[in-house]
């Protein structure tokens, strides 16, 4: 699988898994949550939010673009005072539109500003939805996340945190959510603990923020993960933890570990790269071949190739090159120019693969067509051979919680065997890790089946949580619609 | 060294290398310049330009920005009609008067219209436009390549060629053109070729172009490098090739090798990336040390790395894990958020260093700050031991052939001695790799000092043209300025 | 007075009436809202939208800037496709929380989508928010209009047109609304009617709009104003009208035929031009002064000046002279530069009225500075007297209907008598037309004290509704804020 | 004739008239030009410049757009210090290559910098430019103006006057013109004196500038004007007058006063304003009708309109209302629009000239196709009778002194009669100031037709210089090119 980028009308890759991070009592809290965001942008290149309050107002900056490029300007900054911000990175799609889905939303409630930063995905959000439209309520967004703001404003509870826990009650699905009023930081994971969120500490300020990587570029203390079901609220007086949920086993997205979470993060105190290198051990165990080299495909499949090649004690090779010049469209120059596509990225290093029998190790494989066109690239720069090692199951299905899949029907997997597969990308062998495996690199001894430990659904088709809004199958298309936002 | 980017205002990097780019008689001709030039972004990512012609007339679009963002619209595409085109891709500064110094470079002569695009610097372009203007020639850039178009245009030979011949006789210095008029496309690299050309074939069109990678992007063939001192004529019937300068022995840019060349290119027949493991190899033959792994400063380090720790015998690692969404000027969130400015594109990965003795490689060192702050982030993450190893000798002077190198002055290596420099970095040792090093990485016996192989003179302070420009200490710096725009 | 432009941060003029124009059931519907904006381009020029029905979906557009530079683009129309649109052009401040304020105002509601269009101000939108927003509602703009979204949305009747009925019958001040739903367009007045709002038949489509002048310039023709109270509802089977509200005498407002109407539209059955005309000869009557020539303040003085000149049997002349040309924020140049920022627009015309005994017309005063420059500007280029005609009575009051007026506070006439303003302003003489004089030259024998003809509060200070959101002295500030969104 | 603006693709107007301005000695200088600019904003809409000298350095900047828009940020002004500056506003064309025509032109010269705005056209410049470029020279701009650059560039002499002496003796046609070296501030007429120029005095610093309205907005004294065929050389010791042509007959562009020039101008002496007024007495003497009201066509047949009336003893009436807010190109939407182009600036005044017989006045017809639609617009408003009065004699040939005219082929009158140009535009009556009438009003007893006072070739066909690069009838449409860059 290749990673995100604009290029892809039709994509090739998982996305949108959103990022968020918020500190609570700090000079300064926007530049550093624009730090953060920074930090977490490998999670949503193509917008950005930031709500801040200066102790009076709040204020709220949305952003079409990478952060580095729209919220590093002197005038944006100084349009968000205040000791305390929280942010949002996202994919989103063209036009005016789209920037009321830029998160956080904010709104006025009746007794003061409320803004939320959500990532995950709320599986009943249409169906709460469209109870609180029949109510009057007004649909400004398209997002799921709006779902949550208008259930507190509706809430018949009084006090704010009752009113909060009122409402993440009704919601199905993955969110780790981190809320900002008026007097508190809140943060909060759903009972499965389906999406990372870490607490930090900055000399004494609280931090939330998805991944641990985002302390580290503002210098800040890894302090621990927020629990599942666990909800934080920091105010000028501290920290309380609360566990509205009904208590149910953690069920962690394991592909966070595979692909999404950044390599030098450490998330549920495992160590991201050192799972991922294991992978390639696994891989090597599971799956040897005779071969002159393991090239990677970069950058996602750098560590488990590292791994791969460690086990099975053949050379690392940068065989493929990656070029991180990406733009925007294309225009294709005719039908000669074969592969162009892939090639905007990728460019097969000829003199090191020529005449060598060649391992490629990717994180994954999605519709296919990019292994089709990496492959057919490899092999046009004279490999003799190519195996290509996959760092994790065959994906079968589409997620739910948070993740841009493709619908199921789309992925290779869902209707391929790995023989046709194989054939399809045109390899000399393909192989994919088990399922224990996975399981195995990141610590556990396998995967217990009758209760897994992790949500494995894009690999196992089992889903940890209802579905609500999905009913019957020509609502998959209109969820995946809605599945896309958070 | 770290690589370039938008951050520094006071860069701790070289940078300034240009790339261009040309194709003749294919239709969509500016298409495929524009894939060329992304191919060859790394030379220069701060504007571009391609000038194209239809037959009748010549098209000019200059922006500044990243080919992938301003060149791939449809409708700057449409402005570039034609079979033949040319492009470049460079710095420049920001403001309206830098659009004008943005190449390829265009006028109408009186025999009709004539562009070039340039790479390296002419060190006597000032000399030469002081002597144009008394004559009455109007200077309308600051590029020193306007000196060509002006030797060009009042060359008193009558045939186009000779013209052409007459100009680039009287320069001075490091010069791989591309040239476009309304019957030929023109290819000429200076008698020491410093910097490098290449010559490719698409489906029987011509092609010109920095390095080899440009070739692979379009699925054009390598044909050859433009020799030293040659000049190639395309025209409708052809190739033709000619040598109208004095015989001399070649000098190419040695530091192209080390790190202005993508990996995947093959320069005079050499493979880059073999070549920058072999530096690895050699520098851990020159200069081992007891570790526990290697860890490349990304990406300029990782080939050397992968070579070090092939021949030290030690796991190659990803020890700092770089961010590639870098933007625009960061504001800085106050004093307690140390060595942030590094921190926007690095991270040490703590779990996998804390504790060991690490072997970090690098490419080069400029001024020694980036370096520092590095050094600073891997300590902080934990490691036990620093061992800094560069993959090149100590850069001591300034380059006056086309990149932007600080003042000599500011070179750590111009002002200390290596051991001065591992106490500045705050290293437990540092070594580089001495001048027959790299010799022997790049596959000499060693150096020739009586007649050195390549142009080092950025380690050996030997010039191998003269500096006509630089007359006096005080003249360094608009020397420096003048060599910038190459 | 002078008229509205980008220039003053102190703004010496009214401004903030709105235009709404909307047309159903004609192809390229929204083309020709976006012509009757053009055309209602003088009722706000900061921002305008338009929201189109294409039978499956509804289509938002909103922009900041002129209807002729923002709506005009080829790529604008293509994303407004169908046979239904309605607009509205407006003032708006800057800034990323300003889009969401542009109008038309749009929501899915729980029977499908619907936009409002408002010229005019809910003097109890505050009230009514504030407790929509106890009720659980989300306020997403700081428009007054969006009280008029969530009431239609909460409302409890079942169809739809009662629910717009309930909702507008709960609205205070005033109000000429276009709306569009998914079935139909609906145009509707105020009780007292204080805002224009006139129906008109393009080949038998219906339009509405806010002045006549907008169906002109599409070439339809003028069928009949919107009656005060009454609603229109527009469908495939045609138009309906319905009275829903309580009977009442009407209030038009006096000052759209002073100033804000263009002058080639006819209001409530009259010509805005002739009364102008009217007004200049009842000035003339009432006000007659010996002196040279009569000079307009272009171009809100013209016709006035011409009705006078003609009463008076004076030269009409061209004394001040206007540059249409006017851009944004100025630089000062420095103390000597006196008057510059009246000097953008007007330029007395030296030649003409030197030693000239000078009538100057013009429409209003406001805060008196601007007329203070225009004055001296006129005696600096050489006129022997300056007599000020204003053409109205003293503006002594705040509008709450849609005009953003300074605070009662700042307006000269409230302070200051007729005598103090002629010293302030340092004319020899200066006169008001009387408000008597005003109705007769609309066509009314005079005011009917008792029950006034017309809305005529911000000479009168005598409102025609309730000021609900105004409780307290202190609350003045907020209501103006709130009476400057309509 | 109507105005001109940005949406006639095909325009029926004349326009490209420059405008110059430019000060000598003052703190501010370039806000000063900005003002001065802006107040000769009728000369040219689409672009301006303005280079500035601080003493050390020059600084330039051109933007495309209105002065109010583009000079009057902070950002431009703060990058153009100094206390001299020269400015220029002009009509362009878009893309990339239209910025280098932007004025004042600037170059290096070998002994400094030198600048230069233009207001005319160089009847020779493509003539003196393939000189020029045979000998070498690099022509970087399509405007005539460049070909002075480059003949002082490359004048013989020795000092700077007297290569500015040098080169604009080569000069045929028309040129006003404003130039700035490290010295002096330099103005120049040709010995016609085709184009205005004055000279104007602001506390000590001199001051030129295309009109005195320009003099008016920063409160500058008008001194007098430059006289043709004069050089006036502004320097810190004061102003010399140098007269460097041989002496002839001069010959104002008569066209100025009928329509160029702004109102409140005085230019050799003469009232503007009073002039237009003084044609519409002299059109009402010549071409009297019986009729019920005179209706000008805003806004430049105004003053002539108030002429006509006050002679003819007619009311004067505004009877066509123009909309100020014209922007870019609109959508036409569907044929059953008609006159739509003519409506997005003129609205016929139905009530005002229902059933009346109307006396339209105007200041010229161009191609005639404006005309005709504001016929119709005025029958279709009901009136009577339409009467066509113009305020010029027929324009029966292009100008070739830096107006944008139409070919000759395609004005009206060079190809039809009065009474057929009357059946073309479907009015009851047309009529055409003489040439002697047109003389009169401007102060004289007539033409002498064999000596002419004025330029009024556009007229009358007599061209006062020579048309050297015109050569056979194919070449009219380069000339035009050429002709309307001034």
């Amino acid at each position: 699988m290749q990673e995100w980028d604009g290029l892809d009308s039709e994509a090739d890759a998982f996305r949108d898994e959103c990022g968020v991070f918020g500190i609570y009592g700090r000079q300064d809290a926007a530049p550093i949550v624009t730090l953060g965001l920074h930090a977490l942008q490998h999670r949503g290149q193509e917008a950005a939010g930031i709500v801040s309050f200066d102790g009076a107002q709040f204020h709220v900056e949305r952003h079409i673009g990478l952060i580095g490029d729209t919220f590093t300007k002197p005038s944006v900054m100084d349009r968000l005072p205040g000791h305390r911000a929280i942010g949002h990175t996202r994919y989103s799609t063209t036009g005016e539109s789209s920037l009321r889905n830029v998160q956080p939303l904010f709104a006025e409630l009746a007794d003061g500003g409320f803004a939320v930063a959500h990532n995950g995905n709320i599986t009943n959000a249409m169906t709460i939805q469209r109870v609180l439209q029949k109510r009057g309520a007004i649909i400004s967004s398209t997002s799921d996340t709006e779902a949550l703001l208008h259930l507190v404003a509706t809430s018949e509870k009084t006090n704010f945190n009752d009113r909060f826990v009122d409402a993440v009650r009704q919601l199905e699905g993955a969110f780790s959510l981190v809320a900002l009023s008026s007097k508190k930081m809140i943060g909060c994971r759903d009972p499965l603990g389906i999406r990372p969120l870490v607490l930090g500490d900055l000399d004494g300020s609280y931090i939330l923020a998805s991944e641990s990587c985002a302390l580290d570029i503002i210098g800040a203390r890894y302090v621990r993960d927020i629990k599942p079901g666990e909800m934080v609220v920091i105010t000028e007086r501290g920290i309380q933890s609360h566990f509205p949920f009904d208590s149910v086993d953690s069920r962690f997205c394991i592909f966070e570990y595979v692909y999404f979470a950044r390599p030098d993060s450490v998330i549920e105190g495992r160590d991201v790269y050192a799972i991922r290198k294991n992978i390639g051990v696994e891989l090597a165990r599971e799956e040897a071949i005779e071969a002159d080299m393991v090239v990677p495909v970069p950058d996602s499949g750098t560590p488990a190739a590292i791994g791969y090649a460690q086990e099975a004690n053949l050379p690392f090779e940068l065989g493929i090159i990656r070029n991180h010049y990406v733009g925007r469209t294309f225009i294709q120059p005719g039908d000669s120019i074969r592969h162009m596509g892939v090639k905007l990225k990728h460019n097969a290093n000829r003199r090191t693969i020529e005449g060598k029998r060649v391992v490629l190790v990717d994180d994954s494989i999605v519709r296919g067509t990019t292994s089709q066109k990496i492959v057919q690239m490899v092999r046009d720069a004279g490999a003799k051979e190519v195996h290509m090692r996959i760092a994790s199951p065959p994906t079968r299905a589409s997620c739910f919680y948070g993740v841009d899949t493709p619908e199921t029907a789309k992925l290779l997997a869902s209707r391929m065997s790995v023989e046709e597969m194989a054939d399809f990308i045109r390899v000399d062998s393909l192989a994919f890790l088990s399922t224990d495996g996975l399981y195995r690199a990141v610590g556990e001894e396998g995967r217990h089946d009758d209760k897994p430990q992790f949500c494995d659904a894009c690999f196992t088709r089992e889903y940890p949580t209802p579905l609500t809004d999905l009913v019957g199958a020509d609502n998959v298309r209109r969820l995946s619609v809605l599945s896309s936002k958070g």
